[in-house]
C-alpha cells in the first residue's frame, strides 16, 4: 500500500513552513516557482490528499542497530553480534559495527559517529577505559537525546537502560560445584588481575562454591595472571606461570579457569608433567569457544550462550524501537519511569566433555 | 537535518527489489528507460548519495573508513580489521564495520548506508553471492560516484581499485613442496567444493608442487569437502568424511588441507586411527588461527598474515584519501588511468610446529 502523507510532514522533509506547503500546493504566486515544483513534486508522488492519515514514524528510521564492542578478535563478542544480527534481520534491520579498542575516546567517538543519524539505537558492552574511569557521561546523553541503549556482558548500575547480562557469579558456582562432585578436593582458581567485573564476580563464585561445601579456601591455590600481555610471549608467559604452580601444589586435583585460554593452556602443562586429564586433574573452562570443542582432551567449560545474549539485546532493542511507534507524538524513549527497564539475565550451562570424569 | 533517504526506502516506496534501485542510480543498461527515470527522479527529490558523497568529500571529510566483510565469526577476517585499526588509529582515522554475511542484497544495502555519508573510503572483501552472481555494478557505482574501494582477499578483475591479495597459489606450493621435502610419497588433498577463488587456488597450488615434482596426481587422493554445514553436525560429518577417506587409502603419509578445521579434524581422525603425527603421517594447514596454536600436536600451517593485509590495506586506502587532499578541485579518484591502481600480493609464510618432522 502507498503511503499518505500529511502537510507537516512534507515541510519537515523539504525544510520548509507548513504555510509554504500549503500555499505551494494551491499555486500561490507568494512562493517561488521552483520552490512550488518541488512541493508540488514530493506532494504528487506521495500521493497527498489533505487530512491524511500521517506517514509513520517508522518509515523515516534509519532501521539500522549500532553495535559498539571493545574487542574484535573475540569469539564471545563475535557470536553476540551473530545473534543481534539473526534478529535483526528477521525484523527487518540492519546492523553496524564500532569498536572502543577499550578506550574511551574511542567510545565517545564511535557513538558520537554512529548517532547522528546512521541508527535508531546501540547495543554495546563498556570498554575496560571507560569502567576504570567510571564516567558515563556520552551514555546518559545519548539516552537523553532519544536513542534508546541496550547493555550487554560489561553493564554499570549507574546507567538506566535495559541490559543483558551473564550470570558469571552462578556460572562459576556450578562448574566449582561440579568439581567437587566429581571428587576433586583441591581446586586451583585460576583467574586474571583484572578490574573488569566478569573476572571478579567468577572468582567470587569460586569462593562460594568451596563455602557452600565447608571447604575452606587456600590462598596458594589461586592464582591470579597478569593478562596485559597478548603474543606469542604471553602463551610462553601463562606457560611457565601454570608450570610453576602446579610444581608448588602437587596436590591440585581440579582446575577451575576464567577464561578458555586459561584453561587450555592449564590441560597443555598438565600433560607435559605427565598428569592424565581427567583422571589426575579435572578441568573446567569458561566461555565455549573454538578452543574447547577442539583441544585433546576436549574441554568441559561453562557455556555464557553469546549468541543468545545478542539475540535478546537485539529484542529488548527492537521492542523498544518499535514501541514508540505506538505514540507517534513521543520521541523520548526514557521518558519511561526507571523501573521500566529490563535486566535480563542469561543463565549459563555446563558443556560437559573430556576434561571431567 | 535533513533526513537521508536509503535505497531500501526508495525500494519501499516504489515497490521495486533494491538491486533493481541501486542498477537504476548507476544507470545500468539492464534496467528499463521507464523504471530508471522514476528511480532517478525519485532519488533525486531527496537528494539522493551521489550528491551527499561530492559534498563529503569536498566540505568535511568523516575521517572514517567503512570495512565491510562476509562474516564475522572468522578469526582471519577478526586479523584482518585488527590491522586496518591499528593503522587507522595511527593515522588518525576511525573504521566502522558492516557484514555482508555472504549476501549480494546485504551487501548493497550496507554499502549504501556507510557510504551515505558516515565514511570516506571503503575497505571490503566481496560476499560469496556477489562472487556466484558476478554483478559488481555496486561497487562500480560507488568507485565511479567518488568513493574509493580497497578490496581484500576476495577480490575480482573486474573492479578496478586498489586490491590486498593473499599468495594463495604459492602458499599451497610451498605447502606441499614442504611435506615432499620432509619425505612424503602420498599426499592428500583436503579441499571444499567451493566456488570461492581462494579455495580453487590452493587445489592448483597442490598440483603445480606435484608437478614440479614430478609426481603424478592421483584423484583418489582428493577429498573435496561439502562444507555448505556448519554446525556440530558439521564436525561430525567432517571426520566421517576424513576417516572413510583414510580407510580407502592407507598409503596416506602427509595431508595439505586448505583451512584449519580441516588440518586438525585430519589429525583427531589420523589419531583415532593409531597413527602417529607426524611419525605416521604429517599435516600442513592453512590460515594461522588460534586452534593451530593449540592442538595437540601444534598444527604446521601456512600462515596469511591477515593483520599485515588489513594494515597494508588501511594505508593504501588512506594514501589515496589523503592524495585527493592536494587536488580540492578534484572528487573523482577513479579518474586515474587503470594502471593506476595497486595490487599488493602478501606473501604466505609457512609456520613450522609439531606437526611435520
Amino acid at each position: 500500500m502507498k503511503r499518505k502523507i500529511t502537510l507537516k510532514q512534507i515541510a519537515r522533509e523539504l525544510e520548509v513552513s507548513i504555510s509554504t506547503v500549503s500555499k505551494a500546493l494551491s499555486g500561490s504566486k507568494e512562493i517561488s516557482e521552483d520552490t512550488t515544483q518541488k512541493i508540488q513534486a514530493f506532494a504528487k508522488l506521495y500521493n497527498y490528499r489533505p487530512n491524511n492519515i500521517a506517514l509513520s514514524l517508522k518509515n523515516r528510521k534509519t532501521k539500522t542497530i549500532g553495535i559498539l564492542i571493545p574487542e574484535i578478535v573475540h569469539h564471545f563478542f563475535s557470536t553476540v553480534i551473530f545473534g543481534i544480527e539473526r534478529v535483526a534481520n528477521k525484523r527487518g534491520y540492519n546492523v553496524i559495527v564500532g569498536l572502543s579498542n577499550e578506550s574511551f575516546t574511542k567510545e565517545i567517538i564511535n557513538m558520537e559517529m554512529l548517532a547522528n543519524g546512521s541508527i535508531d539505537g546501540f547495543i554495546l558492552s563498556i570498554s575496560k577505559e571507560t569502567l576504570l574511569k567510571q564516567d558515563y557521561h556520552h551514555f546518559h546523553a545519548t539516552i537523553n537525546q532519544g536513542m534508546p541503549i541496550v547493555m550487554f556482558d560489561r553493564v554499570v548500575s549507574e546507567v538506566d537502560c535495559d541490559k543483558v547480562i551473564v550470570d558469571d557469579f552462578n556460572g562459576a558456582v556450578k562448574a566449582v560445584n561440579m568439581l567437587i562432585n566429581k571428587g576433586c578436593e583441591n581446586i586451583a582458581l585460576l583467574t586474571t588481575m583484572d578490574y573488569v567485573s566478569v573476572g571478579r564476580l567468577r572468582t567470587q563464585g569460586y569462593l562460594e562454591a568451596l563455602e557452600r561445601n565447608n571447604i575452606e579456601p587456600n590462598s596458594d591455590l589461586i592464582l591470579k595472571i597478569n593478562d596485559s600481555l597478548n603474543s606469542a610471549d604471553h602463551l610462553e608467559f601463562l606457560e611457565n606461570e601454570i608450570n610453576k604452580f602446579f610444581e608448588l601444589n602437587p596436590n591440585i586435583d581440579g582446575v577451575f579457569a576464567v577464561n578458555e585460554l586459561y584453561a587450555i593452556t592449564a590441560m597443555k602443562v598438565a600433560k607435559k608433567i605427565g598428569l592424565k586429564i581427567p583422571e589426575d586433574i579435572q578441568v573446567i573452562g569458561f566461555t565455549d569457544g573454538v578452543l574447547s570443542k577442539h583441544a585433546t582432551p576436549t574441554l568441559t567449560t561453562v557455556s555464557q550462550h553469546g549468541q543468545r545474549i545478542g539475540e535478546q539485546a537485539a529484542n529488548l532493542l527492537i521492542d523498544r524501537l518499535e514501541s514508540e511507534d505506538v505514540e507517534p507524538d513521543s520521541f523520548i524513549v526514557n521518558s519511561n519511569p526507571k523501573s521500566d527497564f529490563i535486566k535480563l539475565v542469561i543463565e549459563t550451562e555446563i558443556i560437559e566433555r573430556e576434561s571431567t570424569k
